[in-house]
């Protein structure tokens, strides 16, 4: 790629859109934060040339007319919680950060829609809307701190994919400014649209490769009065692991999350917060169960799925029904990765999603793989919706850090062919980005990933925006 | 276009690929039903110039190799249940259908997905999976004709997307053949999946002119265990339209269906199948409301949607609990569309959607475009997601045909143009096919629809399948 380089004249002119304030050049502290994301493995960071934070769909769009014209990449950036490299600017250039644009713009109850700005935080929606009696279903477990814009971009999924489904589904507006510096309007407050290809749906997920997003509009629901959160111990993981399917075919309940946290994450998720969990002496794995409606629904189910749990081998269940209680329930759960990297900064976290029904295998495959390799593997994650993240850790601390990649690499290839098999894929909610880009080719074919290079070419025939990403040329290491 | 012209070396090809008893060929009778789909206005009706019945996947790429290779154009078909001329073979060629691929492949209770071949009725579906105490969300109402294939080239609305969602939701997994010939594999069995662009949701609604779907993987739920349906009549229009989202806002209940039938289509429905409608004399609409879930839950939800109706000034609350009571309920509002066609059989159907709050300024629009052009609009539809389908008729009958579909054109652009301010557009569910091709300008900018005209060329650069639908050249005449 022969980009060119920032010039002092650049930043000037890019000053000269957002204001001076808003641009970090030649200060590498201050642009240290926007080199990386909280991707676990190291080796993906790369320093911007130049900082942007434009505050308005104008000011994105001038930006990119600029580094059209002088030939720069531009690379976007939400909160910078993303999992896979997709913010990091690979080829140094301009990194367009979106934290100004901050704004819920309107809660629209008749029609029970937002429209908001991409920066908002996910969790500050929700906080916004409970007052009025609603909720936005997406729940990545990063909502404290991931911005909605990122949420779409990623087709974030989360927790309550299997109830609620993932964050495209409420996706229905989008304000994009294209590479070409084009602001394009799509979709809007309606529930249903056939009006030519779905470019709405297209551009979700597409990790800003294709667009920028400077507003959205998003569906949202009513709250539900009620809601319950079931902690289950059980003996070990495969028994955990054969409840959870069985319980929804035979109760007919679908639950609005069914985590699975094995012995191990439960541990370090613990010490990390310095809290006990229940059973932990007799405990293999933990099943956390939410249930979501009205109240004497959510008693009823909760009752018939704790029996299920029992059934299945559950070595006890522990009723969360109390704001607090479901809240230091889930805690337990959302702390896991951010223990791990606790205990082990470096280590390789997996995002594979295969049916529901699959897991077993591939939880089996995972063991005797790392096994074979001398890695430890610790497995947390969506077990209703399939997708479990798997960590993979070096088990002897005297393996070389260049033998433990060589370990994963050689591993993973193995352990994507077999969840490809399995009728799954490489990732489920935490995207392509760069780290997974050059294993597309273990799940898709030569035909898909010609269609996706033809798509890209569309939407950036210059490959300014984010390159590196998905799909497209290799990045160079920077001079 | 410069197309070839199918020969009879073409035809014996074609012959040898699905066998002599699936191509009709010089039959003008045979060759009729695949002449046009179920569209109201005439002149949509072209003649396919051979029609093949492949019953494989491999016997569809085989077709399309052929058709490349001689430069025939092929016209993908569903049930022909369309609306907007989708299926029609506008440059005469070769007419695919897919009625023979009507199998389904399987159910799959662990992970509540079902695997079928396009031409399995919607219907089919469920009726197959309600033994399993499993049901498809999708609810066109051309269920009892219309092809889950067709349900997910047009991504298929219906009356139950206030809850549901449309078709697309459901849709995880496809099998595809590309107009190259070339068999794709998109998602499966999983119920997140970001490995790179979306393709597969790409694919969903548009209108078979970017691949042939063969095999279709669609997620289901378990069957909730009540519903109820009631019928409330209004003393206008107005007061049905306003009372829907105040009783969804106050009672945070969404309910399954809400749907509208005016005046005017409720004589209709009921002329066409020699029944009475409650409250004849007084009504000027009426409200058709669905709830589903548990059995208590439905109860009382039933009970606090028809206070809401009373108190929005319904005349009265009729509640149907029963299999058969419900479905004689929703048949007084499937069968208005037929009944119109019964009643005159030219006229424009349209397929506006607007954000609900916009219905009742859509629907005053209407009636005052209607009056100055000397038109009848007949409206009802899905309310509950902005979705109403209007009929315009003549006024009277000394009106010419030429005169007629004169002023049909000059409201529609003032019509779509209003849509579109109201934050609408032109089609909800029933697609842009050939009918409402001319009219994506006044929804869609110059950007928009230079990318799908971007997508087009990608999946289909010698533009043999199904062309002069959506996007791309205009059809020449048939000589």
């Amino acid at each position: 790629m022969n980009y060119q380089k920032v010039t002092p004249e650049l930043v000037a002119l890019l000053a000269d859109i957002t204001g001076p304030g808003y641009v970090i050049h030649d200060d590498r502290e201050k642009m240290l934060p926007y080199s990386h994301d909280e991707i676990f493995e190291s080796g993906y960071t790369t320093m911007p040339e130049v900082v942007v934070k434009p505050r308005t769909a104008a000011e994105v769009s001038l930006i990119m007319q600029l580094a059209v014209q002088e030939n720069i990449p531009v690379t976007p950036r939400g909160a910078g919680s993303g999992l896979s490299g997709g913010a990091v600017p690979l080829y140094g250039g301009i990194l367009l950060s979106l934290e100004r644009m901050n704004s819920i713009l309107e809660i629209d109850r008749e029609n029970l829609m937002v429209v908001l700005e991409p920066g908002v935080i996910t969790n500050e929606l929700n906080r916004s809307l409970a007052g009025e009696g609603l909720f936005y279903a997406g729940y990545p477990l990063s909502l404290e701190n991931c911005f909605i814009g990122g949420n779409v971009a990623e087709n974030a999924g989360g927790a309550r994919a299997i109830k609620y489904g993932v964050t495209g589904r409420y996706v229905h507006g989008l304000e994009v400014v294209l590479p070409s510096g084009k602001i394009m309007e799509l979709g809007g407050k309606r529930l249903k649209d056939v009006t030519g290809y779905d470019l709405l749906q297209l551009l979700v997920g597409s990790e800003g490769t294709l667009g920028i997003f400077t507003r959205i509009t998003l569906r949202v629901l009513p709250l539900p009065p009620a809601s319950a959160v079931l902690l289950a111990p059980f003996p070990d993981v495969e028994s955990a692991v054969k409840a959870a399917p069985r319980m929804m075919i035979e109760s007919g309940i679908v639950p609005a999350a069914i985590e699975l946290i094995d012995r191990r994450s439960m541990e370090l998720g613990c010490r990390f917060r310095n809290e006990k969990a229940p059973n932990m002496q007799q405990a293999g794995s933990y099943l956390l169960i939410e249930v979501d409606g009205g109240t004497e629904e959510v008693e009823r189910n909760y009752n018939i799925l704790a029996d299920h749990c029992l059934e299945g081998g559950a070595l006890d269940v522990y009723v969360a029904n109390t704001p607090s209680t479901r809240e230091k329930f889930w805690k337990l759960r959302a702390v896991i990765g951010e223990a791990i990297k606790a205990y082990c900064g470096d280590n390789a976290a997996e995002d594979i999603v295969v049916p529901p029904s699959s897991i077993p295998a591939l939880l089996a495959e995972t063991e005797s793989l790392s096994d074979r390799y001398g890695l430890e593997s610790v497995c947390f994650g969506h077990l209703g919706d399939g997708n479990v993240h798997i960590h993979l850790l070096k088990k002897e601390d005297t393996m070389t850090d260049e033998k433990y990649w060589q370990a994963i690499h050689t591993m993973l290839e193995k352990l994507y062919t077999i969840a490809h098999q399995l009728g799954g894929t490489l990732s489920g909610e935490h995207g392509i980005g760069h780290k997974r880009k050059k294993y597309l080719p273990f799940v898709l074919g030569e035909t898909e990933l010609d269609l996706m290079q033809g798509i890209k070419a569309i939407f950036d025939p210059t490959c300014i925006l984010n390159p590196g990403k998905i799909i497209g040329p290799d990045p160079t290491p920077e001079e």
